[in-house]
C-alpha cells in the first residue's frame, strides 16, 4: 500500500492578523509563523499584514515583530532567517469601528498579495469575541469577505459563544461572510502533537487500534488538570467557569477524537459529529462533580482560595473544577463510559487521554495496571501500563513501557500554533471544531450548567493543591472505579 | 476476580545430585539452590546429597561446594546464609557401575530425609546421556526409583536423544522407572524469566493478548543467535549441529509456547502438544536454510572457520546455522508462518520472539515498524515497535517503547536454573518438555536432517560475524519478508 502521508507546502497566502499586538499574537501566533518559515513550511508567496491602531511604519512593525519572535520562537532565533522572512510582513493601521481603515487594509492585502504572488487570503481574528460582529461586518462591507470566494479563510479563537444560543448567533454571523469549510475555529489542544498523532497511531498500529473499543477498554478517562489558579483572567473566568472554559471545548473535542469511528481522510468532522450526537448524560447528581478551590498549598507555597483572588466575587459560585461521566451510545463504546475532568489549582499540571483496559486478575496492590495512556502535556508521549510476573515469583506486578516524542525525535515537537497555522493554511479542517461540533458540545455543557444552576449546593470546595472535590472521587467510586493518579 | 498467582514454597525434599562435580552443577545447579535458599524459597526440610567418585567426607564436600557457590552464585554470597544452608548438604561416594554405592546412596538419602524431615525425593541427573540407562537401572535395582512412588521425581538434562528413535528409547527407559509427570526434562531456555513471563503477559494484558493471532500478526520470528563459536564442544557438536542442538529443543519449545492456545492452569503441556502436532513443514528446499561458519571477524577479532576449530573434521558437513519456516495449522495462525533461526558465530548474541504485526502503510524507510518483541537475552524485556507521525509533519516514522526487567525490578532476574529447580520441586511440569513434546519436535527435526542428508549441497558457508548464510535471507525474501536485524 502506498504511503498517503506527506508534508505538503500551503498555497501562497496573504494573512490579515487582527489583534496583532495582543498577548496571543505576540506569544504564539507570530512566533508560529517564524517557526514554520524556519522549518521550510511556509509558501514562497506568503504575506502577513498586521492590523492595529499603532502609528507604525511597515519598518517599525517589522522591528517590533522581530522582538516578539526573538523572545517567543520555539526554534532557534536566527537573524538571517528573520531577514528572509521580514519582507513578507506588512502593516495596516486601523481600528475596528473605522470603515476607512478596512478599505486601507484591503488595499494593503491586495498590494501584499500582488508583491508576494498570493492568491488565498486569510483573516486571523485574534480578538475578543465582543468584537467579532463588528469586524465581520466591516470585512463584508469593504468586500474583503465573501462566502462565495473559494480563496478566503477565517481563523477565530475561542470562546465560541457562552452557551448554545450565543454559539448559534456567532455561527450565523460567520456563515453570512464565510462558508463552513472556510471557518477555522482554534481549539489549541487539537494542535498539540500528541493529539494530532492520536488518529495516526490508532490507524497505523494494531498495537493501539486493536484495543480501541469496549471489547478491551473498561472506560476512558480524559483529564486536563492545571496547577495554576485563575491568574489574571478573573473577569472572563467569573462568567465562564471550568465547564465552559475547558470541558465544552478541549475535553469534548478530545472525547470526540478518541471515541470516533476510524475516519477516511476528510471524514474526520463527520465522524466526530456522529460521536457528539451519541453522547448521553443522565442523573447528573451522581454523574457530575463541581468544585471551587479554597486556599491551600500548591507547588510548595500557600495560595489563596478562588474567592480571595483579585477580581473574583467573594461569594462567587463559579466552578474551577468540573467532572462529568458521558456514555457514548455507539456499539464501539457499549459499556465503556468516558469520564472527563478538569480543574485549576490541582496537584499537578497534566493533560492525558487514558484508555483503561480490562484486566483478568486484580493486582495485589488492588490496582488496575492495564492502560494505554496518551500524555498530551507535559512531556508528550505514549505509554502502556500492564501486569507482569514479578521476576522469579508467581505474583503480578505493575510495569510500564513508554515513548516520549522529545526523547525519540531530535527535532522536538512543534507548538500547537505551528501545527494549527499550517493546517489552516493547507485548508485541513479536521483539527478545527466545526459549527455543528461546537453546538453539540454546548448542548451537553448547557445541560450541565442548567443542572448546577438549579442545584447550587452541588458546588464543593477543594483545597488548592489537592486532586479536586470529594464528589469527583465519589462519582467514580459509584462505578467501582477510581481516577488515575494526577 | 481473585489473584491466582502466588509464591508457594516446595514440599520438603531430598535431592540426589548425580554429576555434582561437573561443569553444569558447579556453575548453575549448586548456585541455584543457594540463590533459592537466599531468597527464602527452599523448604526447611531440604537435603542435597552429592554423588561422586571423590574420596570426600561430608565436611570436605561442603567446603568444596561453598567455593563453587561463592564463585557462581547470582545473589550476594553471604557466609551466614551459607552456614545455614550447609547442614542441608550430604555426600555419598560412588560410581555409576557400582551397585554397592547406590545402596550407600539410598542409605544416605534415607538418613538425610529423616534428619531434615523430607518426604519427597528427587534424582537430578546432570550426567552424559550415555550414562542414563545405567543410572536408571541402578536406581531401580536398589529400589530407589519406582513409577508408583508419588513422592519421587527425576530431572534430566538435554540432549533428549539424537533423533526420534533414540528419543523414544530414552523415554521408554525413563517410563520404566518414573511416571510421566515425575520426569522433568530441563530445557534451560524455559527457565529464563522472559520465557516464563510469556504466558502471564499474554493472559493478563489485552495489550498483548488481543494481538495474539494472525488477525493482527503477519508472521512470528524466533531467533537464538550466538556470537560464540563451537568452543570446547566439538566432539558433541560435530554429531549434533545447530538443528539438533538448538532448533529441536529451544526453538521448538519457544514456538510451542508462543503459538499455543491460552491454557487453563495445568493444561500447558496439552496445549503445547496440540501446537506441535499442528506444525507443518513443506518444500524444504525453499523453506529451510543450513550454514556453516567460515573464518571472519567476530567481536573485533579474527576467528577461524568451523572446519579449522580443534576437534572438528576439516571436511565437516555439520550445520552451525539452521533456519526453518513452519506453518502452524491452527485457526489462530492461519496465514501467519513461524520463522525459526539459530546459529553460532553470528553478528550478535541475541534470543528473541518477535510477533511482527500487520501494518497499514509502508514506512518511508520501507520497513515494517509494527512488532511486539520479547527479548530473552541479553537484557530481558519487552518492547513494542510502532509507527508514529513525525512531530509536525505528516510522515510516518518508526518509534518504540520498551520495558526491561532489570530496570523495572530492583531484585533483578533469577537464573534459569533457579526458576527451573523451583518449578521441579513444586512439581510444575509446564516449563519442562514432556515425552510427547520431545518426540514431536524430533519428528520435525528428523525431516529436516533427512532432507539435508539427501541434499548435502544445501550447506552454505557464511562468514563468522555475519548474519548467516544467503539462503536464510532468500527464504524470507521469497515470502516478501525479511529477518529482523540481529
Amino acid at each position: 500500500m502506498e504511503n498517503s502521508y506527506w508534508s505538503p507546502i500551503p498555497e501562497p497566502c496573504a494573512i490579515a492578523l487582527f489583534g496583532v499586538t495582543g498577548h496571543l499574537s505576540r506569544h504564539k501566533i507570530l512566533p508560529a509563523f517564524y517557526d514554520l518559515f524556519h522549518r521550510g513550511l511556509l509558501p514562497a508567496g506568503f504575506a502577513l499584514v498586521g492590523f492595529a491602531r499603532r502609528e507604525w511604519s511597515r519598518e517599525e512593525f517589522a522591528l517590533w515583530t522581530k522582538e516578539q519572535i526573538r523572545e517567543n520562537c520555539r526554534t532557534k532565533f536566527d537573524e538571517e532567517v528573520f531577514s528572509l522572512l521580514c519582507p513578507h510582513f506588512y502593516f495596516s493601521k486601523g481600528t475596528f469601528d473605522d470603515e476607512e481603515s478596512f478599505r486601507a487594509l484591503k488595499g494593503e492585502m491586495e498590494r501584499a498579495s500582488k508583491e508576494q504572488g498570493a492568491r488565498e487570503k486569510m483573516f486571523y481574528l485574534s480578538i475578543p469575541p465582543a468584537s467579532f460582529p463588528l469586524v465581520v461586518e466591516r470585512l463584508k462591507g469593504c468586500g474583503l469577505a465573501d462566502p462565495k470566494d473559494p480563496f478566503q479563510k477565517v481563523v477565530i479563537e475561542k470562546p465560541f459563544g457562552w452557551d448554545l444560543e450565543s454559539a448559534r448567533s456567532l455561527n450565523a454571523l460567520l456563515s453570512s461572510a464565510f462558508s463552513s469549510s472556510q471557518v477555522f475555529r482554534v481549539d489549541h489542544y487539537l494542535g498539540k502533537e500528541m493529539v494530532q498523532d492520536l488518529l495516526p497511531l490508532r490507524r497505523e498500529n494494531p498495537l493501539f487500534g486493536a484495543l480501541w473499543s469496549s471489547k478491551y477498554v473498561d472506560h476512558v478517562e480524559i483529564s486536563v488538570a492545571e496547577s495554576a489558579g485563575v491568574e489574571g483572567r478573573a473577569a472572563y473566568y467569573e462568567k465562564a467557569g471550568a465547564a465552559r472554559d475547558v470541558l465544552q471545548n478541549h475535553l469534548m473535542q478530545l472525547l470526540a477524537l478518541t471515541a470516533m469511528e476510524e475516519p477516511k481522510r476528510g471524514e474526520e468532522r463527520e465522524k466526530k459529529i456522529e460521536v457528539l450526537k451519541s453522547c448521553s448524560v443522565s442523573d447528573l447528581k451522581r454523574t457530575s462533580a463541581r468544585g471551587q478551590y479554597s486556599a491551600g498549598f500548591a507547588s510548595g507555597k500557600f495560595v489563596p482560595g478562588y474567592r480571595q483572588e483579585p477580581g473574583v466575587d467573594p461569594l462567587s459560585f463559579t466552578d474551577t473544577f468540573a467532572a462529568l461521566k458521558i456514555q457514548v451510545l455507539t456499539p464501539r463504546w457499549e459499556g465503556a463510559p468516558f469520564y472527563l475532568r478538569t480543574g485549576k489549582r490541582l496537584a499537578k499540571r497534566s493533560a492525558e487521554v487514558a484508555l483503561v483496559l480490562k484486566q483478568n486478575e486484580t493486582l495485589p496492590s488492588g490496582g488496575n495496571a492495564n492502560a494505554l495512556v496518551f500524555r498530551i502535556q507535559p512531556g508528550e508521549g505514549v505509554w502502556a501500563e500492564f501486569s507482569t510476573k514479578a521476576p522469579g515469583k508467581e505474583i503480578l506486578r505493575e510495569a510500564r513501557m513508554g515513548f516520549s516524542y522529545k526523547a525519540e525525535f531530535a527535532e522536538g515537537c512543534p507548538e500547537a500554533y505551528e501545527n494549527l497555522a499550517l493546517d489552516a493554511m493547507l485548508g485541513r479542517t479536521s483539527m478545527f471544531p466545526s459549527e455543528e461540533e461546537t453546538e453539540l458540545s454546548w448542548k451537553i455543557t448547557d445541560e450541565l450548567e442548567e443542572f448546577w444552576k438549579r442545584e447550587p449546593s452541588t458546588l464543593e470546595f477543594y483545597e488548592a493543591g489537592s486532586c479536586g472535590p470529594n464528589s469527583a472521587a465519589k462519582l467514580m467510586e459509584r462505578d467501582g472505579r477510581k481516577w488515575r493518579k494526577l
